[in-house]
């Protein structure tokens, strides 16, 4: 167990299986230090999208829906990369940039809040090495009608 | 003619002009071994935007046309490429990413279907080394109203 | 004072100080020779969101203040650039690429002409290094209900 996985367990997250994408693509790519996560969807633990976790910021699901949706699309981005480092998160140097697009209504602009989720999550994970660099817009609608979408790039060992 | 070409005429693919950009930008920059391409719309191998390529995906247009316009982005995007590597393609060593902006209506989900056809076109063109990360997102409109637009990071020799 | 401090001089251009992020990340991260800043809305020199750059394009703003908010959204990618290079912005090499989003109505697509705000104004001052792969596209809301956002990458000394 390295220090990552040390520190998942003590938050009481199990990495679930790695989504398979849902088209024709890859859910990673490395290219020389870096990985490239594809756009993580805000699945469940148990690989399903929660009702709870669809629909619009501002008009279906609110503030602590949200904050938690984003929270899991950082959950299945660590689960990636790990697949992707062959199950060794220790090889993570930094998270260098998140790219967050959440579902909002028009009217919907506490954007930043929502996309807290996957940052603190990043951050309590993954200590002073997931201080990334952030993009966070809302967007018309998302596959699936998922309330949140995380993309990610990674500087690994 | 390398194996990229041959396949992109085994297709029927004559890869258009490259477009111009629309405005104060390059269509391409290169850096180390990343080549960065600007997000194409689903201009016709004519170069030309066709009425069938615009407006919403769940509104002005559907399915099918949408299939099509990410496909011609896709087309686009290596006819970019090309022009980036001085005529030659085989010169890419992997599509590292993807990122797939279609123009949809708040109630228009179906946005991977849509996507893959640029991701399909990469992988038949390409092959394995074809085979990318990818985000999709549905947004509020595009340039001149087209239906997509993609972007595309490659890694090069 | 190197050649991009004069030129910035020469435009009359004060760099503000870099905006703190609104939430649980950073402004920029260095990985390699690559600078990757975050999204930055078009606050003012004062560090302030004016009026005058919120609210949608095609709704609340029109094209003048799109283009001048776009603008500010490159000064703000500068500010922050040259905090994440010592203060010595002759270490940039080449604007790789920016990734622009405008809050804008489903009817507005004139998104290319507000981009273009920040394209000018990095080739403004960086000359031939600011050009720039771009995308640009129409997005629900951004963060405060700025009428824009760009994110940056950089090559760098």
């Amino acid at each position: 167990m390295n220090a990552i996985d040390t520190k998942l367990a003590a938050l009481g997250i199990t990495l679930p299986a790695p989504a398979a994408p849902v088209a024709n693509y890859v859910p990673y790519v490395i290219t020389g230090n870096l990985l490239v996560i594809s756009g993580q969807l805000c699945f469940g633990l148990d690989g399903k999208l929660s009702d709870a976790h669809k629909g619009k910021l501002g008009a279906e699901i609110f503030n602590e829906a949200g904050l938690e949706a984003a929270r899991l699309c950082a959950i299945n981005v660590l689960a990636q990369a790990k697949a992707a480092l062959g199950g060794d998160l220790g090889k993570i140097k930094r998270c260098v940039r998140l790219g967050g697009f959440i579902n909002a209504t028009p009217h919907f602009s506490a954007l930043p809040a929502i996309m807290n989720g996957a940052s603190d999550l990043m951050v309590e994970v993954l200590g002073d090495a997931g201080r990334h660099a952030r993009s966070t817009v809302g967007v018309a609608n998302l596959p699936a009608d998922a309330a949140v979408e995380v993309e990610a790039m990674f500087e690994i060992a």
